[in-house]
């Protein structure tokens, strides 16, 4: 019976977080009942909208309960199991949250293929952040081959894909990143366009000439003055998809300096959150996942070693530290 | 040969605009040529959109030019003919701007049947205003039985038609209005549930009492502190029609203060300009005139007498002391 380290929210963030809001606990793994499984936790995934959640004041999530473990996605395989249809050396993706180990009678579990899709990708590209970015592409910007999608967080677990599969629509995608590093990996890695370091010099002139033709669809990652900066460049009738505002995920006012371009270029702006559209999953997951396995979909992973690094590591990730989807490793 | 009096535009606005931006010409009205027509203008609009042609820079409609005609739209009466398709005493909507008379070959004006609806309401109600409502309230809001629907400018040319087609749909329709007077007219006038005066206390805590069950669709004609206090209380999957901003035309800054509301309660936002969904004219038109002929849609005009009192109305609607549809009336 292993111990199982896991970290717990222990106080609510007073503006920006810190590691003081995190706890990292050590409990017994549960005796197994009969129809159970043990889970041995390989990967934990860190998002944004997890921040969300540290707060109490309403937003599109239900709080975290503080003492209770973070709760987050993990990738896993199966170590003990007194369930049939979930045979020890079974992989799966689970919602176990910032710990090493995860009990479940089956339910919430999804068995993963690993022969050609790794899977720490589960937690990225062929997971929540790559239908995030299926969605809100496909469904909102809806891009017409020859326009040009821009996206922010661009080298981010969901920017990344939001590039790529503008690309493979016909678009022109040009990515908006901070720092020299990342704008590289966007356009020679990812195969974007072109891409904007909004941390030098001004966004809004380095937008025009990136965007020569303006800008179609936008898929928002960050606001503030990064979606200040491309809204004069939207033409009429664009597009986007409000996907988060990290900007403002600590405290941080985030206003839409000038509201009047979305009069005046009749844009539409349409704020998501993917876990409403669970019957578009299975097509997402389809198109990402063939995407991934073939290599024509991209990728960057920022790892983190041990458990206890988790609350450093997602810190980071709101200040634009981490370079890709940021994981923890959970296994030496 | 009449002498026709025109209002042109004189200068540019620095910042706010003034009655020095516009000045009264008096020109001869020209000779008929063959296939002409010589209109009197009766009911000339005034719209909040004209302001922002006053302006060089970029916007949805191309500036006005300095020294020319203001543009806009008017009703009247053809009183010279060369043309038999329209004869002397055929009562038209023409787009003839500022200005007592306009001479036309027929192209752009429309005939108008006054039997049953003033000729004014051409104007207003069943004019661009009134399809501006349907179209925000019919193709971007949508409601559904039993929604609540809040309107900003609800006393205002478009407003009062938003409300009045919202409870025809089934829902709740609130106003938020500039004083009381205005409040009592759009409920007790118009029908409207409730209104909300924004000069009087805080029209957040007011909207929360006046909408219960929060907010399913807004249609905003104001910006600024009003569309900072409707986002908070706007349900889940809201819509908003952005249909205007006047809060801002005279340069004020109108921020969207908090946009995280867009993103935590999924807010669909759309800005539009009902010049470019001309295939819906005759459907909106068909609807607004039957409901203004038999008293089912009511409207409020505020009129001034004599084209030389343009200028002073328009810049009072851009302020709110217009009180329902400002016409300016250029006969005796």
């Amino acid at each position: 019976m292993p111990r199982n380290r896991r970290i717990v929210l222990a106080s609510r963030p007073a503006g920006k977080a810190t590691v003081e809001n995190f706890r990292l606990d050590t409990v017994d793994t549960p005796v197994l009942a009969q129809g159970q499984v043990l889970v041995r936790n390989h990967w934990l995934s860190l998002d944004p909208y997890m921040r969300g959640r540290m707060e109490e004041s309403r937003s599109y999530a239900a709080p975290q309960a503080l003492n209770e473990t973070m709760q987050g996605q993990t990738t896993g395989v199966v170590i003990e199991s007194r369930n049939p249809a979930w045979p020890v050396g079974t992989s799966v993706l689970g919602t176990f949250g910032w710990q090493e180990y995860g009990l479940s009678d089956g339910s919430g579990l999804r068995k993963l293929d690993t022969r050609a899709i790794p899977l720490s990708s589960y937690l990225g590209a062929v997971g929540m952040p790559g239908v995030t970015a299926w969605y809100g592409l496909n469904r909102i910007i809806q891009p017409r081959a020859g326009e040009t999608v821009a996206v922010s967080a661009a080298s981010g677990a969901v920017g990344m894909i939001v590039g790529q599969l503008a690309k493979r629509a016909g678009a022109r995608a040009v990515g908006i990143a901070g720092g020299a590093q990342k704008c590289r990996f966007v356009v020679q890695e990812l195969g974007m366009d072109a891409c904007v370091d909004y941390k030098s010099g001004d966004p809004g002139a380095q937008l025009k000439e990136a965007c020569p033709n303006g800008i179609d669809g936008y898929f928002e990652n960050v606001g503030g003055a990064v979606l200040d900066a491309v809204l004069p460049r939207m033409n009429a009738s664009g597009r986007i998809a409000l996907c988060g505002l990290i900007a403002g995920y600590n405290g941080a006012p985030i206003p839409i300096s000038n509201p009047r371009w979305l009069l005046i270029s009749r844009l539409k702006l349409q704020g998501f959150i993917i876990s409403e559209h669970l019957d578009l999953w299975p097509q997402a997951l389809e198109e990402l996942g063939a995407g991934v396995a073939s290599g024509a979909i991209r990728y960057r992973e920022s790892v983190v070693q041990g458990l206890e690094n988790a609350p450093g590591a997602f810190l980071g990730m709101l200040e634009g530290r981490n370079f890709g989807k940021q994981l923890v490793k959970l296994v030496d």
